[in-house]
């Protein structure tokens, strides 16, 4: 059994992550670390400080806010426990502590946690490299009534990653309701389909003569994230030092 | 067995329909009518005029050009033949000139000759007032590279249908990349993908509370107008007089 | 405001219901009633006896057990408050308390409260009816890997839906592996996809001469059932005795 | 330009290829062989005998019968021809020919010369591999109603090509109506989906923990394996003898 303390434990994914744990055979939870336990009255044992931990884990996960890195990466490269990150608004600063961290330690890092999502990005790399010449590709990505920003970041960063591996030479269109011209080869139109409580959806569409490819992905909870944690817990366990990412784990 | 004649039959559509009426027990083709038959060297009896029918067919189907619809309308009350039309392009002066001459037979004419399409416009006219209040109305319409046109007229007549069963009261939305706001209940969002050969297809999406509807028609060829127009003989056979459109066939 | 109290109240579509009723604007709850009031300790009024109302509330919504039905009709006649019922596994002997109940007080009784569900019911009724001689009818269904049944009882109630309106003349197939010749005109294919965590979700396919019409409703949770009991609140008030169900409520 | 000969070239395929080239600006069509020329008055020059193309080739793209890839091997190993076939049906006798003519000149051969359902098979590949133990895989084909055979041979070959990477672990599942139990981690249900005139599509859905991912394929016409044929050409030319397909070409 692989121990497993979470960072962030009583925030959302902190506490989606322990039931998915409950459920895993091979992991087990020994401890969480929060930075506000005043009102925790739980079981599980929970810090409010990292270092408290004494190495009582093999491994961190940690879903929580980019002011708690640092002393993360230093309990982890301290006592080398391999370290799980689903946090997200990283800048310049974090990036770094990442890459010198992981000179010491294995560290899993992905702006995606979601298996599903990164498997679409590696399956519309393959198929776009293949079909550039003959077929068109739109994206579709559907979610609901609330999100304020469109197209959402996971559209955006499909059409990035498709973009280079075409080497940088396609357009994003957003609409087509004032032009009136034929379609270009290189462009990728972008639509944001909004309503409801659509959790998130996101389609690549593959147009070719007398032929379409459609590959698409549905999230229907957050549980997707936890789930593609504890997929990394399993993969950074026994590796050597270094920054890995959902890509890795795939291939 | 209906006795038909084609106006407009050494064109795409009346080619079509020919075939259609080859495989159809209740219609017989007797004639065409087609302004070019100067290299026609076909077997079935061609008119340059309408005329020269001579009261041998039960009705016309039209797919021609709105030049002809004056001849076609004076042939028509003349010998008392019912009128099929799927030509477009109609003005006021058209309009006009249906409406005369529907006072002494009936005429069927419509935008759009495919059931399939009408049907949807009356489903989602049922299913938009129904759910106007909880759920979220958008639209995605697909055709080929080649289309000129953003959204596509189709799409349009979809738009509209439901926003006058919902008085008027919706916006439509082509684009949210620049905006940053939460969707507005009045909107009706509409999306042109564009790629390959694909010949026509339209889906109207209803999102509400952990529920979608969706409602989605895809063409494969020109051939659902001709299956549109028969079912149109059919109907208008023994009618009385008057202007009859798809929606009096659906009900 | 509409005062409401649900029968079931501590069970899981109560729960629901009261969720549903906090945003609704319409709707107030003044009291719960449930058999296992013992461990209750919420602030809400749960009366372990329907009579413990007292005529308190101008409406019950009951999600609950068969063997409830009796007390609960005998209550709601006595004091004129319409119901709205939504627990399923109704017998004979149950159908006859709703038949007589409803000579004195409005019911509304369905086997389905989604409202969505329903429409999809009106909607391939429709579709079949003017499609039946040039298409062909095929039902997909989804449900989780946990779901030990096939076809959904929606499904089945889909196809008896379209069977019925067809005067009783499709077959239903579920298996075309073995067989070695062509579909024929009368049948029904229902097929039932199984996998992960899927709610639910129901799509009929009409399959013509170069055309397709698809009709598809996705569930995301059981408040779908909770939103459909609001909509029957909202219809059943100030309505004359009688039974009703969804189909009412949508004509 | 490469220049290429199409034997089979008054068939149904040979025409297509014939339209495809065309509009190709790579590839230039020299001569036709096919056995039925006796009534051949078009321009091209067409052969009833393949030898008779004495080497103004440089490649032949073969859509024909088991029946004349004995001597089409002859010509292409003695003219050092490289050769691309899609003809189907083989047997062990042609087999045979194919391993030994590829000592000489590189081959193209493939059960299925449609470059999206290759990218298919291997897109599913890959997804089966990595989610294999958390994901349910399902496959729907859809077909006209003219089919025989179910599932198709497409569905039958995503099947075995999921199974293979699985280490032949799965159980295909065609009918879950008379069974009431759960669905088991090793299946892979198979639908087939008959109406209309739908020319093929199968999709393959990898069902898991509230994340469903869906990889579609869509005909619209037979002009996707001459599509194929002309990406085969266009790989085949330089080639080391040997065996190729499409696996070759799309890795």
């Amino acid at each position: 059994m692989i121990k497993a303390a979470i960072n962030g434990y009583l925030g959302h994914m902190g506490q989606v992550i322990e039931k998915l744990i409950l459920e895993n055979d091979n992991i087990e939870l020994v401890a969480g670390i929060d930075k506000n336990i005043s009102n925790y009255k739980g079981e599980l044992e929970v810090y409010e400080n990292v270092f408290e931990l004494e190495n009582k884990c093999d491994v961190i996960i940690d879903f929580s806010h980019p002011s708690s890195l640092e002393s993360l990466v230093k309990y982890c490269t301290s006592n080398k426990t391999p370290l799980v990150i689903g946090t997200t608004g990283y800048g310049e600063k974090e990036i770094d502590l990442l890459n010198e961290g992981s000179k010491e330690i294995p560290i899993f890092y992905t702006a995606n946690m979601s298996l599903g999502v990164n498997l679409l990005l590696d399956l519309v790399s393959k198929a776009a490299i293949l079909l550039k010449d003959d077929f068109d590709i739109e994206i579709i990505e559907k979610h609901h009534n609330k999100k304020i920003d469109a197209p959402s970041g996971t559209a955006y960063l499909i059409a990035d990653t498709i973009n280079k591996e075409l080497e940088n030479s396609m357009d994003y269109v957003f609409d087509r309701h004032l032009s009136h011209k034929k379609r270009s080869n290189n462009e990728i139109g972008i639509h944001s389909i909004r309503g409801g409580t659509i959790v998130g959806e996101h389609s690549v569409i593959f147009s070719g003569l007398d032929e379409v490819i459609e590959i698409k992905h549905s999230a229907g909870s957050k549980q997707i994230f936890g789930q593609g944690a504890l997929r990394a817990v399993d993969f950074i366990i026994g590796k050597e030092p270094g920054l890995y990412n959902m890509r890795n784990l795939i291939k």
